[in-house]
């Protein structure tokens, strides 16, 4: 391949992270902002900031569900302002490269995959675990080309209404947002809890992150919170091995921060629940290249459909 | 390919069925026999029956959790039978001809790929109703080789102990089983039906036909067990839609006779649930090989292998 390089773009509903990876996944230069209603823009300043010479294309992911047909963002309940735009087209005839499109999460995945922890398994699932849960799957070596939205499955049939419309999803259980909300509700109960001193008192900043500080404190209250969530996990990821019998589960985003707790208690959980011989089968591990994978994963698409010679879809 | 014929084995926990299949799919000759405990000695007695010169080799899809490392059926909780033993090698020996080994519904999905309903699709999901929920994906065209055990995903975590270990597997709501357990609870407790007098009077011989019977005749009970049944399949396909994203969904087995009511209620109930854009993209469809699939799609497994020449197995 003539251009060692591609640029990799990770757009969430928080942060815009560009990158530019080399074809064997190692990043050379990057810059991280906020998302910005003004997507484009924003899209081709990061760009132009860290293209350094001719790049062998764009991968662009993006927190959404993914029209693939027409490369375009069907729908993106964080991050409105990408739906339905051509960011595609646009890109590509203001940079003149071959762009693709994919979910943040599915980037991650195959980010993983070229130069992370799932560099030596030919199958795994990725369920980024963070205010909400994604997912991505690697089969057979390869980035499989659907939704993958495991956050969004209903382990719940009959239980609480899911943004996205659905009932009882996952996400409603087990990711950042659901911990907050659990936490801010049996606060309001008057639950005795440290977590009422954090946060100068107000309830409503508390984060993920001081329910496993005061979980680790021996706070009785978070500890539940981060078991209850892993629990909930736990049911998620013996779905995924029941269903998709991956040799790894890899978890990323910020919630693996409170590894110990939440999720050993989701490890726990799914082995009481998959089917033993796939669980045995199983690697539960971390994620190792953190908030990079997703630019890593993107940049990775571009050789990856190059090589393959695939017509980008516009 | 010189040897135009593959022999298709579909060995479920109720039936055998052993096909010597061309390599458009097309069936030329059949057995059908009850499963018995000899198993070997049954496969090696129905081979014999349908073979007819030389063939390409053998296909064997088995219901039960599949270990593709070792051409073994780690567990398969209704034949006992094959479970630990080395079919494949035994047969391999038997008969001198490569044998793949693969899930039943896994091999019900390559049929209908192959030769049935879901010759037109690059991907679908099968799902196979009746005593219990088989599932089966293909992807670009081609079978994953995962457990795609959809009816053992949990939609109510906390809820009944499914006999795979698992708690609120979309079998324990969905499938003939949960129905027949249902109209038999319903009517010990004294509900008013028409099922009474179904059976003989007894009830503990009620089929999904007889409920659906029933329900054409306005029985209120069995509409409501086939509705109920219905709407957790709708739980389970809206799942399959947001992780898979499929092009369709095929719907195989007995259940699917009661289409109207079961399988209608089913598609509102998902339709409500998944994402709308993936919902707008999905066919929802009956399976057309029938019986015949799991046959037809275990000897097409032959053909496929031999021709990437991957090398069986064992």
């Amino acid at each position: 391949m003539s251009k060692k390089y591609a640029i990799g773009i990770d757009l969430g509903g928080t942060n815009l992270r560009v990158a530019l990876v080399s074809a064997e996944g190692e990043i050379v230069r990057k810059i991280k902002r906020s998302s910005s209603e003004q997507v484009f823009d924003s899209l081709v300043e990061s760009i132009e900031e860290v293209k350094h010479g001719e790049i062998a294309g764009i991968g662009l992911g993006v927190a959404g569900i993914i029209d693939r047909k027409n490369g375009r963002v069907f729908s993106s309940p964080n991050l409105r302002a990408v739906e339905g735009i051509d960011l595609v087209h646009g890109i590509q005839r203001k940079f003149n490269v071959p762009v693709f499109l994919e979910n943040d999460a599915n980037a991650a995945a195959l980010g993983e995959k070229v130069s992370g922890a799932g560099k030596n398994f030919e199958s795994f699932v990725l369920l980024t675990l963070g205010t909400g849960i994604g997912g991505g799957i690697i089969h057979k070596g390869e980035l499989l080309d659907v939704a993958a939205e495991a956050g969004h499955m209903s382990i719940n049939a009959e239980a609480d209404k899911c943004p996205c419309g659905n009932i009882g999803c996952l996400e409603n259980y087990a990711s950042a947002r659901a911990m907050i909300a659990r936490a801010v509700a049996m606060l309001e109960k008057g639950t005795e809890s440290i977590l009422k001193e954090c946060c100068k008192g107000s309830i409503y900043k508390i984060t993920p992150e001081d329910i496993y500080k005061a979980a680790l404190e021996g706070d009785t209250l978070s500890r539940e919170i981060l078991r209850e969530a892993g629990k909930a996990l736990g049911v998620g990821i013996a779905n995924m091995i029941n269903v998709l019998s991956p040799e790894a589960i890899i978890l990323a985003g910020g919630l693996i921060g409170a590894w110990n707790i939440y999720v050993q208690e989701a490890i726990r959980e799914a082995s009481r629940r998959a089917f033993k011989d796939l669980f045995d089968s199983v690697k539960i591990i971390p994620s190792s290249l953190g908030d990079e994978a997703g630019t890593v994963g993107a940049a990775s698409l571009v050789f990856m459909k190059i090589e393959k010679n695939t017509q980008p879809r516009f």
